[in-house]
């Protein structure tokens, strides 16, 4: 996008949009607000400056964490003003004082802007930039039941936004991170180097972000008979890697243990999983409720295990360190697990005698290769691609209910909370994982109904005053036919005027000069295809209204 | 506007924009933006944030002004960002870098966006608030003639903006400021209680802001053999006012002088004007090139002129103390002035012989009655309003000529500056200036092209089943039918729906009810009228196209 130049960098994660990326951006915007008013959604528009006390509110959902990417600062006369993206206490508030009974629910509003994120590492251009355009939605429902209703509404106008512009996506599981645990989706858009990596399955509909997945395992039998053997502690210098250990050890890999050590915010953790597996951290950190989890700093490790990193286990580790176990270790007779002496392993641990039953839990990493854990054959593959839309309710959490801004008058006169649905879809990012899904070496390869111009017409010859007069009278009628088409007749050669038009990556690229209209004929050409065709003003028109182009960029 | 529910205030100057507001604002946004691309404009959009050193180069013209009202803070990585509304230096910036050769001009462009004002005193709602929505337009030319071709192109589209909204407007010649003195132009919407003041002329189309307008005095013949007398001082205690000093002196008003000292920047300046006129701050400044002017404090009055206020003359001030004086005091013989001492006026006192001869220029406000300044016979009239659009040409000052961005290689193969014109249009600022302009007292008047939505269909008697399914049945024909309808079926007396009708003042009210039913009729109103009319479905179909209703909220 930055070679084509439809976007300039400002400064880091700073962009300026540039003409022609700005009728593709009006053209997504456009689509993503007829979808969403379809859904029920009014627009409304909220300020981009918030007053702090809109983050600062302790109950406030996962208001520490957004607090992170918030610009701050003061006014002339001294009051603390945000810019960020968070829009729930503000629309709550806005919305809340005027709902006051049932009657006025459900209520549905969304907001197209322009959203900041003062990013630490903002990278990837307009991926994670730290000025963005999103559309923002909410929805208010009297209850559960009801709020899935505004879900699914929303769920389809995604959709149908990304089938509108014909873009692949996959709709999966998400991590809802601090905020609720009533269910969190995304939308991701396939890329081949994309920085969210998701799992799916290849046989249902299950698909999760590597965040959130599930999986099962494959459970390894018992040997027969095998009854629990006494604890020993072996000697192993500098064994690499559980297969190293496995071998020297002469047990199968699935039998050793990972025994990871994890700052928790002021605590420490230690969380094992089974040796052919690598821990979640983003489960653990959603079973402890935690702000921040981070590996353990090699001094602490040696500190609290006595030994150098890689040698933990969960046996005599001081009381306060908890220990999460990985259901999948769970049932498991004479495993393997560090020492907690450097160069030692235990063998023939076994829980309840060894160690206390540790807390089990869903704590690992699911990958290519585990099975779906929703259906019974399928295998789950992993891909990547972009977060575009993200769907998730906020609910109410506990102790939350006081919240006059939060509740309603219900049909029996009582104040209850409402249930919430905040729903995002980025607009900028979304433009950006376009191009990323469709290009190829040349340039981008845009979808006909996000395109820039639809056509791309190319005069050669143009000291041919004959040339130049068909060229010119052809982009007039083009314009009257309600086609968008950029014009290039630039005094430049023909090769430089090939290139350009794959780079910039418009659908359809129309060719006229002397030979074409010796032939009385354009050549036609369309970006995703390599073919090529002359064919006659009537017959281009014939084609372009197969294409179904519509010119959506005013009216 | 907050009483209708279209906005709330978050805090001082920060408004949500509500959703029936929004759709007004897309309206709005919508023809703007298709006018512009009509006068050859390109759209682009430039980020909100800016890095510091787009607002401290030296040489940027109005940079200084500016950086009062613009919010500054630093990232989280240290670095200086500034959220603000000017952006001629980015778009320098941004453009300048693509322009090498004068076969690229003209270029034109704009944006539609968000901007921000860290305003002291946000007040009068949307219009002067600390947020605003607003379309700024930048145009680069080879030279002058070519830019009024680009100004003129944004003049006209600016017009069409305003007759397709159909809002009484008045382009008027405006104060520059410390920009550029190549002229600089507002559109200013009219309404009774603006803060915009400005002087037009009843003969001919002259226009221009107070603080710009000119003005033709009566001139008064010397009487007849009149020859300078002895200048005097002369003890008149507590004379306040012109008109009882020139009775207390037996000369007419025009004879008395009026003396302000002010403060300009770091010196003292004394400006002398008629006594039936008074000083125009915003010539002074212009004509100094100084950024700070106000009135002298007592104590610097004092300290120079060694009287009270009241008692200054152009006579025997300090050497530092440059005398200005407005050209209508330039003939006077034997006029009078204040004499520096408390209780004194000088008599008789003529320019040359009395005092050096001051800086003459045109100093003076323009007031209602005084005569046009361009013909000959036309009277100033005064009118308020908003100003909402303003068109102004940057042009190159002196010594910038070496500014690498604002130059191109003319067709000789020269470098040379290109001339830059800046357009800005309210638009947040003009929605709030319709409705400033249409109402009455029981609330808003949206003109047709802009209102939130074309129709106001209220249901009465929804308890009579046959009343609620026709009700609803139009409601839906004429979604169907492409109109716009707000749909009030609340479960409230007919009076308050009434009200809220007119508060809300979409256009046309349609009424159904038992009563309307009975006749197989439909009451129809237009908000802009005292007239109801009972018709059919068919006759309101034909009423409505008419009224060239179109929808152009979604596509």
């Amino acid at each position: 996008m930055l070679r084509g130049g439809y976007i300039k960098q400002i400064s880091a994660g700073i962009y300026a949009y540039m003409p022609f990326l700005v009728r593709s951006l009006n053209k997504i915007s456009q689509i993503v607000r007829g979808e969403m008013v379809r859904a029920g959604f009014e627009e409304l528009l909220m300020p981009a400056l918030q007053p702090k006390y809109f983050f600062t509110e302790d109950e406030t959902p996962g208001s520490h964490d957004a607090l992170e990417g918030i610009f701050e600062f003061r006014d002339c006369r001294g009051s603390r003003l945000c810019l960020g993206w968070p829009y729930q206490n503000m629309v709550a508030d806005l919305i809340g004082k005027e709902i006051s009974s049932y009657k006025q629910l459900p209520k549905r509003v969304f907001q197209i802007g322009t959203k900041f994120c003062d990013n630490k590492r903002p990278r990837f251009g307009l991926i994670r930039a730290r000025e963005f355009i999103s559309a923002d939605a909410y929805s208010f429902d009297i209850d559960e039941t009801e709020a899935n209703v505004s879900y699914f509404a929303v769920r389809d106008a995604y959709e149908n936004i990304f089938n509108r512009i014909g873009i692949e996506y996959k709709y999966v599981e998400a991590d809802a991170g601090l905020v609720d645990d009533r269910g969190c989706y995304e939308f991701i858009i396939l890329t081949d180097t994309g920085e969210d990596v998701f799992l799916y399955c290849d046989a249902c509909t299950y698909a999760a972000t590597e965040g959130k997945a599930e999986s099962r395992l494959k459970l390894y039998p018992q040997e027969p008979s095998e009854s629990p053997m006494e604890m020993t502690e072996v000697y192993g210098k500098g064994l690499i890697g559980v297969e190293a250990l496995a071998e020297f050890l002469n047990i199968p890999v699935w039998k050793t243990t990972k025994t990871m050590l994890f700052q928790a915010d002021d605590r420490v953790v230690a969380v094992m999983v089974r040796g052919d597996c690598e821990v979640n951290e983003n489960k653990v950190k959603r079973f402890l409720g935690c702000r921040d989890l981070t590996l353990a700093s090699p001094e602490v490790v040696k500190e609290l295990t006595g030994a150098e990193v890689g040698y933990a286990g969960p046996i005599g580790l001081p009381e306060e360190v908890t220990v999460l176990a990985d259901e999948y270790t769970k049932n498991r007779i004479n495993f393997e697990c560090g020492a907690n002496r450097t160069d030692y392993h235990m063998i023939n641990v076994n829980f309840g005698r060894d160690l206390p039953l540790p807390l089990f839990g869903d704590f690992k990493l699911a990958r290519e290769g585990h099975f779906c854990p929703r259906c019974d054959n399928g295998i789950l593959r992993q891909a990547r691609g972009v977060s575009v839309g993200r769907l998730a309710m906020l609910g109410q959490k506990p102790g939350q209910e006081s919240r006059k801004n939060w509740t309603y008058i219900d049909s029996q006169g009582k104040p209850r909370p409402f249930v919430m649905g905040y729903y995002s879809i980025g607009i900028s990012r979304m433009m950006a994982s376009i191009v990323e899904q469709s290009h190829d070496e040349f340039g981008i390869i845009w979808p006909i109904p996000v395109a820039p111009f639809q056509v791309h017409l190319i005069a050669l010859n143009l000291e041919d005053e004959h040339v130049r007069e068909e060229a010119e009278g052809l982009y007039r009628k083009l314009l009257d036919a309600n086609v968008e088409v950029l014009f290039d007749d630039r005094d430049v050669r023909a090769g430089e005027k090939f290139d350009d038009a794959d780079l910039l990556g418009m659908p359809v690229r129309l060719t006229i000069s002397k030979r074409t209209l010796s032939e009385r004929r354009i050549e036609v050409k369309l970006r995703g295809s390599k073919e090529k065709e002359l064919i006659t003003y009537e017959e281009l028109l014939k084609k372009l209204g197969y294409l179904d182009l519509k010119t959506n960029y005013t009216q």
